[in-house]
Parts: C-alpha cells; sequence; structure tokens
C-alpha cells in the first residue's frame, strides 16, 4: 500500500503503522536554492541527496532555483543591450537560468541509475497571470509530474517561472519565486512536505550574525514564521510561507549541507506523522526576535490636528507606492493645534513617498518633513502572547536596562515591533534575547545567505 | 498593395512594379549565427541591422544561435555532472542557449523603438520527431508567429531547436541546426528570401583559405550548392541547402559584417525579383572547387573475385554506422582471383568501420585492410558539366602538370571528385582553380568559421 498522498487516510494509517518522523512512502518536494547548486560539484551533491530520498522509498519532487550567479549575469547582459529591458523578453532571459540548473540536476541524477525528468515552469503546469517580473501563481496543474512520479521518475521543475494562458507567454514570480514554486507544488500535489533547503541549518531564534547565542528552532508555527519574515528573518521568504499557510502546506526548512531536522513550520493544530512528537510538547511564549535594517522612518511636521488629515497623508503616500509599516502620531500640542505623525517604510521606497508628499505640502498644510534612515527594528513574535501577560513588560525592561530609547511602538496579535536607533539594534536584539530565556548554550554556526 | 508573399502573383506584380533586386515589402527571414551575437556588442549590431531591414519596410523573422560558444560551455557542465548525459535532458539544457540570446537580442530591438517577440521552438511551431540530439523536422506551424508579423512585431525565433507532439519534449535538431530553423521557417512562412548571415561574405569558387585568388559567388545553383557542401563547403549546411531545395526557398548568404549582396543560392529555372537579373546571365561550366581534409581510406585487400563479396563488405560498413562516400575497385588480378577495394568515409568513422571489417575477415575471406588517414578529396562542381564535354580532361591535365597522382575518381552528373594525397591538395586546388578560369584579381580577405 502507497501512503502518504496526503489523504488524511494515508496519514493515519502511516501514523499508526510507523514511529514518528516516518512515513513508509511519502510525497516529498525539496527545494533547492542557487548557492546549493552553484557548480558541478554542489549539483552531484543534490542529486546525491535526492537519490538518498528516492531510495528510502519517497516520491521526490524537485523545485530548483538557477545556478549561483547566474541571474544577476543574465540581469547584467540584459541591462548592456538594453537600458529598459522588455519585461517579457526579461521573463524569458531570466527563465533560462532553471532551465540549465534543472536539466543538469536531472542528467547528475540519470547517471546515478534513476529516472529523472524536468519540466519547465509551463510543462510542469504552474500557470500565473501575466504580470511579467511579479507574476501571480492562478492555478496549477502538475499533470505531467504526476504522470513521470507514477512512472517512478524523480522529478525536477525549474523555480520562479510559469506561464501565462492569455498571452501563452513565460513569466517568472519575481523574489522568493522558487520557494513559492515549491510550496505551490506540494499543494497541488498533496505532498506531505516541503523541504526548503538553503544553506542555513533553519529558522534560528534570531539572526546568529546578530545573536551569536541564537538556537535553532525544531518547529515554529505558520502564523509565528509570518511575522518573522515580514519582520526580517530571511530564510524563508513570507510569500510561500502564506501559501503554505492558506493550503496547510508542512514546510520542513533545512540545510543542503547537514543531515540534520531543521526547522518545522506548521499549523499547531494540524498535526503530521513526519514531526517528531516530542517537538509539539514545546511552546514557548516568545518564538523569535526579528531585526531589521532595511526601513527608514520619515515624520511629518506639524501637521493641523483636524479628522482626516492623517488620511490625506497615508493616501498620497500610497498612491506614491510606497509600502508604510508602523505608524505613530504624537499628542496634539494644545497650543499649536498641531501635531506630528511619524512612520516607517522600505528605504527603497523612502525618496519616492517623500517626493509624494512634498508635492502636496500646501494642500495638506503640514510645516515640515524630516527623513531618517538610521533607524533599527526589532520584532519580538510568539503566539504565546495570545495568553500571555507580561511579554511586553520584559521588552521595555530590558530595553530600558540598556539605555536604549524605544522612538516608535507596533503590536500586533502575536508581535511587539520597536523601533530604534539602528546602531543599538544588535545589542538590544542580544539582551532581548537573553530576557526571554531564548540563549542557546554554544554560537550558532553563520553561513553566507542562501539562494533566491 | 502588399507584396512579396511569395505568391507568384505577388513576386510578378513586384517585378512589374519595382526595378530588379527591389520588393515593396517582403517578408524575409534572417539566421544569425553565434558568432555574430557572441557578447552585448555584436548583439547591437545584429540588432540594428535587423531593424533597418524593418525600417526598409520589411517584415522580418530572425532565427538566432546560441550566444558564441554558450553551446560549447553547456555541453562541458553536462560533461561535468554526467559522463554519457540523458539526451532529453541534454536538449533541454543546450535549447536554453538560444532562448537567451534571443530574448536579449529582442530587448536590443525593444529599446530600439520597435517592437520584437521572441519566440522558443515550441512556441513557434517547430514540430520535429522525438530524435534527440538530431530530431527532424516533421512539420512547421508558425501560427504565433504569423499573428504577431500582422501585429507589425519584428519576430525572433530560437534556432535549433523544436519539440516533439506524442512526448511534449524540447528536442535539439544537431549540426547546422539553426540554419535548417530559418530555412523551414522561410518555407512554412512563403517567405520571399532566406538570409544566411554567417562572419564570410558567401560562397566561393573555393576556401579562400586554401586558394586565395578564390572569388566570391554572386549566384550558385541550389544542386551545385548542394555538392559543394557535401564535399566540404563550410559556409552552408547541407541539410538546410536540402531543405531549402525541397520547398523552392530561395538563400541569400552573407555578411553580418558588410552590407554587400552576398551569394544567392536558387533554382535557376525560377526566378526571384530579389536577384539581379545581370546574374542570371553568366552561367558557368564550373562553379567552384571543393576541398576536404576530413576523410580517410580504407582498402580490402585481396577481396575473392566473386559475385556478391563487395556487397558483403559495404553491408558490414553500413551496419558500423559508418558512412561511406567514394568507392572504387580495382580490376581483378587474374592469376590471384583476388582484387582490392577502396572506400573513403569520414575519418571519425574510420575505427568503428575497420573494427567491424576486422570481426568479419574469415566470412568475407579477404586478406588484410589498410587505413589510411592521409588523403585529401577535392571536387570540382559545375552544373554545365551536364552539356559541356571536356571538363573531366581539364582537371586531369591540371594535375598531372602538377605532378599530383590521382588515387580515386569519383563522378555525379555535375561533379568530378579526385582523391590525392593531403600534402598535395592545396597546391592542387589552387592549380584546378586556375585552370578552370575561376581566379579573381584579389585575394580574398579570410574570416573565421561561422556559429552553428
Amino acid at each position: 500500500m502507497i501512503l502518504g498522498r496526503g489523504t488524511s487516510a494515508g496519514v493515519v494509517a502511516s501514523r499508526r503503522t510507523t514511529p514518528p518522523g516516518v512515513l513508509l512512502m511519502a510525497l516529498i518536494v525539496q527545494k533547492y536554492g542557487g548557492s546549493s547548486v552553484a557548480d558541478a560539484e554542489s549539483i552531484k551533491r543534490v542529486a546525491k541527496r535526492i537519490v538518498d530520498t528516492r531510495r528510502a522509498g519517497h516520491e521526490v519532487v524537485v523545485a530548483v532555483s538557477a545556478m549561483g550567479d547566474t541571474t544577476d549575469e543574465l540581469l547584467d547582459l540584459a541591462g548592456q543591450v538594453a537600458p529598459i529591458p522588455a519585461p517579457r523578453e526579461l521573463d524569458m532571459l531570466l527563465s533560462s537560468g532553471e532551465r540549465i540548473s534543472m536539466a543538469l540536476l536531472a542528467m547528475a541524477i540519470h547517471s546515478m541509475g534513476f529516472e529523472a525528468r524536468s519540466f519547465t515552469g509551463s510543462q510542469a503546469g504552474m500557470i500565473t497571470d501575466a504580470t511579467h517580473g511579479a507574476a501571480r501563481i492562478v492555478d496549477v496543474t502538475p499533470i505531467r509530474l504526476r504522470e513521470a512520479l507514477d512512472e517512478g521518475a524523480i522529478v525536477i521543475v525549474a523555480g520562479f517561472q510559469g506561464f501565462n494562458r492569455d498571452t501563452r507567454d513565460i513569466t517568472t514570480l519575481g523574489r522568493g519565486g522558487s520557494d513559492t514554486t515549491a510550496v505551490a507544488l506540494a499543494a497541488a500535489l498533496k505532498a506531505d512536505v516541503c523541504e526548503i533547503y538553503s544553506d542555513v541549518d533553519g529558522i534560528f531564534t534570531a539572526d546568529p550574525r546578530v545573536v551569536p547565542l541564537a538556537r535553532k528552532l525544531d518547529r515554529v508555527g505558520s502564523e509565528e514564521m509570518l511575522e518573522l519574515a515580514a519582520n526580517g528573518a530571511k530564510v524563508l521568504y513570507i510569500r510561500a510561507v502564506e501559501y503554505a499557510r492558506r493550503h496547510g502546506v508542512l514546510i520542513h526548512a533545512r540545510s543542503t549541507f547537514s543531515p540534520n531536522e531543521g526547522t518545522w513550520v506548521l499549523d499547531p493544530s494540524k498535526k503530521s506523522p513526519l514531526v517528531p512528537e516530542g517537538a509539539t510538547m514545546e511552546e514557548p511564549i516568545v518564538a523569535g526576535v526579528a531585526t531589521d535594517l532595511s526601513q527608514a522612518k520619515i515624520t511629518v511636521i506639524g501637521v493641523p490636528d483636524v479628522p482626516g488629515k492623517a488620511a490625506d497623508i497615508f493616501k498620497i503616500v500610497a498612491k506614491s507606492g510606497a509600502n508604510v509599516d508602523m505608524i505613530v502620531q504624537n499628542v496634539s500640542a494644545a497650543a499649536t493645534g498641531r501635531t506630528d505623525i511619524s512612520f516607517t517604510l522600505p528605504k527603497t521606497d523612502a525618496s519616492v513617498a517623500l517626493k509624494a508628499l512634498a508635492g502636496e505640502q500646501a494642500e495638506v498644510g503640514f510645516q515640515s518633513l524630516v527623513h531618517d534612515d538610521q533607524i533599527g527594528k526589532l520584532s519580538v513574535v510568539g503566539a504565546g502572547m495570545r495568553t500571555h501577560s507580561g511579554v511586553s513588560a520584559t521588552l521595555f525592561e530590558a530595553l530600558s536596562l540598556a539605555g536604549v530609547n524605544i522612538e516608535m511602538i507596533s503590536t500586533s496579535e502575536i508581535r511587539i515591533s520597536v523601533v530604534v536607533r539602528g546602531v543599538d539594534l544588535a545589542e538590544a536584539a542580544r539582551l532581548v534575547h537573553t530576557a526571554y530565556g531564548l540563549d542557546g548554550d554554544a554560537e550558532a554556526t553563520v553561513h553566507a545567505g542562501t539562494g533566491r
């Protein structure tokens, strides 16, 4: 009997018949980033890993990124022939990167004696809208992949790309596209797990480059993962995590370079025969501390304190295409009848937002604009916050003891974020990490960034 | 009125209303080899040339090869990950080369203010059989290309590749694939002309590297071109020429690096408004002299002079996969009742043929095998041979005056080929070239080889 089609029947049965952490035969989707397939040697290493998974009796579908810097090199070439490359052609160009890596990976597996077939985004049925460079997945019809799996083949799919039914053109998914490809395939094929491989061991309680005592998390809730990704954690792309959450895909973030378990990202209310039961016990109040130096702060000074002014301001900012994150409005100085409004946004969006606001200064009637790109954002994330009080107190106490000034505060159900001086961010993160009892016993090993 | 759809009506009309060599609006297919798009600069130069053709009022479809050494680099990568790469995956890998060059070319044209769209082999409707690495074209359905042209776009197509309807897999056409793509598109779209661009000025009366006084031909008959290509001429691939002949496609072989007319390859019985009338007057007895150093000679010594022995020998050779070219059987020495049979074949096929023959020596009953890879083949090609006598006499006389010994002779309706010592080939070619009055006034400029 073949289990692990992801049908509840299959899962229940397998949990009865096998110890936790093991499925007799699962359907496993694996994603390997560019740094995992940077050269012929890495490709062979990855091929070996895939073959081992197949040998263990599992069906394997692999989403792969372009080799190493291929995408940047292609972008560079494009820039040389055209100042502003035509989006349709840019997608045609960039999508060739994954075709190279997937074909090489399939060859490598083939030469190890296993049947492997590579498929482009369109062959894999990755159907998107027509937004070149940032296409959204509208449907996944992995008919050919299912056929190949049923014939016993290992399936390799080009990450990052899809195609549009109306224009019949090739599209690319944009940043984090390969993660999204993997998760979308896992959902469409009802895979038991989607393994996202990178050169880090999993999700940490903090960025080990900032907090040396950061610990790897055995598991993290998908909502917590969303908040961590949204607030600076780099390992997983928020888009893929969101897709996984919506479609109930179990993610296992782990390292290409080690056999160890990584971090399971899942809905805590759901169980999976693959996730060690032991891990389910632990339910920390705080899952992790995220840091982000990529934001800037804009303060609109002397805004007439009358209804609707804030709305005016953020309408203008939104129209400029800038993405506002945190917002703080000071209490009005009675004397002047004016107030200041501060907000944060990606540094890259700051200039357009400033330009847009300056253009409407007269209409809005504010006095001046202050731009500050020396800020750092620290976020504490934990599902436990819903049920535990005093979480914020711990944060504020730790920061005050360190003499770190808090400039802005925002909270969600499971997150508290504060804006501090950028130069204070690292120390603040270390102290807060300690204050919540997240420190590990040894320093975590640090790696370079992962591929797209 | 739009002329030049290649319909006789269109052509006739255009010939009436416009001077020779000009069509008001033609459909022109252009092919650019790898050396013509080796880097960003070359791509921009080619884009400029395409745009100029469009500006002249013509519809343009371009078949492009992979950039410079891309294909070799990809082959090298494949070799690193797999000793014998899976053919399906190798085609998937190699086909990415043209996707890169075509997208870059389309971008470059786009940035010059002209609408351009690139299409993969499958998008272009290049349907082949399933023979990976050497697929044969079975059908061409350029529906999307026709649509794009009708919308005023310049069409760029990935050369060298197609796809198979049954397996739905990507295929490649093998050696000379991009030439064949261009000619096949020209036939399917009823183009007025298929321009094959390379880094040489056209077809020469001989290889200028061997015969410095070789002249560029203004035009050459398609049958003559076939014989020249089959006997060592490198500029056009025989497969493309044969396809063009069968489908009545007019080829114009010219240089990417010069605006000058190149060589028109056409059926002399047909006329085209594009081909200068003047050229149609000249009907040389000999079109050119082809040289070939890529062949070897095998002599089977002491073959029993009884019926069927030659058949046995060439059945064995054919089964080994070797391609036999010339065959000579000496008169039997009455005393021994044995004879010798010599034949030529590509040097690369020699070892398999020798192995196969040696394996059956007992059955066939020959005495020994002699392998000679120091031969050169010289061919004189000219449609005039059909009607003029004495052509061969001129050849033999020139060679004997030069003291060059003829080892083998074979003839077709429009060709005489002789095998000589390899070291004598160049001088023999120069003398024969002179003997037939083919010498030009000045030395031809020599270029490197062209892309696939």
